[in-house]
């Protein structure tokens, strides 16, 4: 983890939630306050809703000159669900806090909205509110509104030692897609190659039905979406629950070597994007060994794989492929390092 | 209106909520959706829930060297709470998105967060969650989690020809605090003086418990809050209801001619203060004349004023101290203007 964002992003939320009078406020009662993907209320005794919010800003989340606005509406909704899906809940509605420069009020605009709309109606949570203000730069933030019933909902919290580590889908696949968005100008890829590289980059997925299903089954005993890399998102897993994790390299599902082979880099690191690539959003989960029988290899097409188990002793450490354990470093990955 | 403001924020809520297919999702129904001061949700049939969320920029609603960083935690939570006193509705949790820079991370988010927690602690309502990241400049973002039990919420369309306007407390001292606050370098003010002309701009009250009063005793058939001035507040109230209105300059509660003398600015103009100074956060609201006799003159301390009627013909119109009457021009608040 990034040192700097890691005292930061701690001292805020600790300056800010510390020393606030725990109470129940009867409808509105706090069950789960600042530290998860999302916050969870209990407003009436059999309904649950999570809510969670996002920044989505230009020059640090996104690049105007690079990202395609469509692909910024899609995504700057498609994350902030991720972290609803990653509760195992269900989305319900969004609010949208938009700030515009005059110069992205015409094109850009209709653009971006385009991918709002294709985002909230696929993803079957319609924008309801927000707020709209001008600024020198494009600033978003989206709030997304989710429901579960008592119980169900997936806290980082509940990985027992013992438990199985899993993820679904294929890591590093984003990092490698913005690799190729960044060298588009400076090489020629293959436009066609090129989109399916770049779509897990621009147009993310949240898995909402794999975290219900994981969620309805009480299958996983704690669960997150993969934002920042394995690397550290894991530790953050594991801290919430008090364990430690052990997890091999030689499971971990990596980019598709025919995939990868299209980029043509000479510099890819198959492991190390799965390891320190971010933006991924696929969902990482731990399971009892007991319950893992009931999990398929793929859901509905998308491949569900265990990479580890989680340790009562709490560190991190990753087997490599000549069979030698070694500390998992953490390389948080931000996609805007200086 | 404000042409230019219209045609910017209406274009970009156009463009984000047309072509939307209107379902009902289950849970998660829209009652009603962007346009009003917040979004109603009702996830149950005895349940609504109400929606806002609100941008505090620096440099667009708050200057870090002029305004006090208990003062900016403060106002960014109660102005964001105030769309929902403005439904009628009682707050009930809040997610704070926060962007930092560096420099701000030590004195000013510890002053920023102790006015952050005094605002929840006071106006009832927890920070349960939200996203903090880092920026060049302070970004804040509030979402409000309101309830309401269903058809009591009270919108900005409900107004009928006939009924009486009214505002609580008095207009324009927010306004009048920001000047102050603005000349405080040039000129010596009295410290203690300055105090009390500056709480309106630096520390304003949502009017939650007014809200409630009128919701649940269904009293007002139209309400907003006033934030950005009455004469560019008014018309929205009255384009939402397809309504128009005339207003008496002579009832309207300008500032405290006391407190207006110890600014001794010659410059000074209530009425203009009043009609087009942002950042009351009073509440306007319409009540049948058969209801007006319910209303007191004052809501435990907080004068309620009736400063004209609710006419059919579709135009704003200001009865002048000299009986005349003229059209109410829009000069309140454009983050859009130049």
């Amino acid at each position: 983890m990034n040192t700097v964002r890691k005292t930061v992003e701690e001292k805020v939320v600790r300056k800010l939630t510390s020393d606030v009078p725990k109470r129940r406020t009867g409808v509105g009662s706090r069950v789960l306050g600042p530290g998860d993907d999302a916050a969870i209320l209990a407003p009436r005794r059999d309904h649950q809703t999570i809510l969670t919010c996002d920044w989505f800003l230009e020059g640090r989340h996104f690049v105007r000159d690079t990202h395609p606005p469509v692909a910024v509406g899609w995504k700057c909704v498609a994350r902030a669900v991720s972290d609803i899906a990653a509760m195992g809940a269900q989305p319900r509605c969004i609010l949208l806090s938009l700030a515009l420069p005059e110069t992205a009020t015409r094109r850009w605009l209709t653009e971006f909205a385009r991918g709002v709309k294709r985002a909230c109606n696929q993803l079957g949570c319609p924008l309801v509110g927000g707020d709209t203000t001008r600024d020198s730069r494009i600033l978003i933030n989206v709030t997304v509104v989710g429901e579960a019933s008592p119980g169900q909902a997936i806290c980082r919290s509940g990985a027992q030692p013992g438990d199985l580590i899993y993820v679904s889908g294929r890591l590093g696949e984003a990092d490698l897609g913005l690799q190729v968005l960044r060298g588009y100008r400076r090489r020629r890829v293959n436009k066609n190659k090129k989109d399916a590289i770049l779509r897990k980059h621009l147009y993310p997925e949240p898995r909402i039905a794999l975290g219900r299903w994981l969620a309805v089954g009480r299958i996983a005993t704690a669960m997150m979406d993969l934002s920042d890399g394995l690397s550290t998102d894991l530790p953050r897993l594991c801290s919430a629950s008090g364990v430690g994790a052990q997890i091999e390299a030689a499971k971990i599902p990596v980019v598709n070597a025919e995939m990868a082979a299209k980029v043509g880099s000479k510099r890819f690191d198959p492991l190390g994007l799965a390891l320190n690539g971010g933006d991924d959003y696929e969902l990482l989960f731990a399971v009892n060994p007991r319950k893992a029988r009931q999990l398929p290899r793929s859901f509905r097409g998308l491949p569900l794989t265990s990479i580890g188990k989680i340790t009562r002793e709490r560190r991190l450490t990753l087997v490599q492929q000549d069979g030698r354990e070694v500390l998992l470093r953490s390389r948080g990955w931000n996609p805007f390092r200086k």
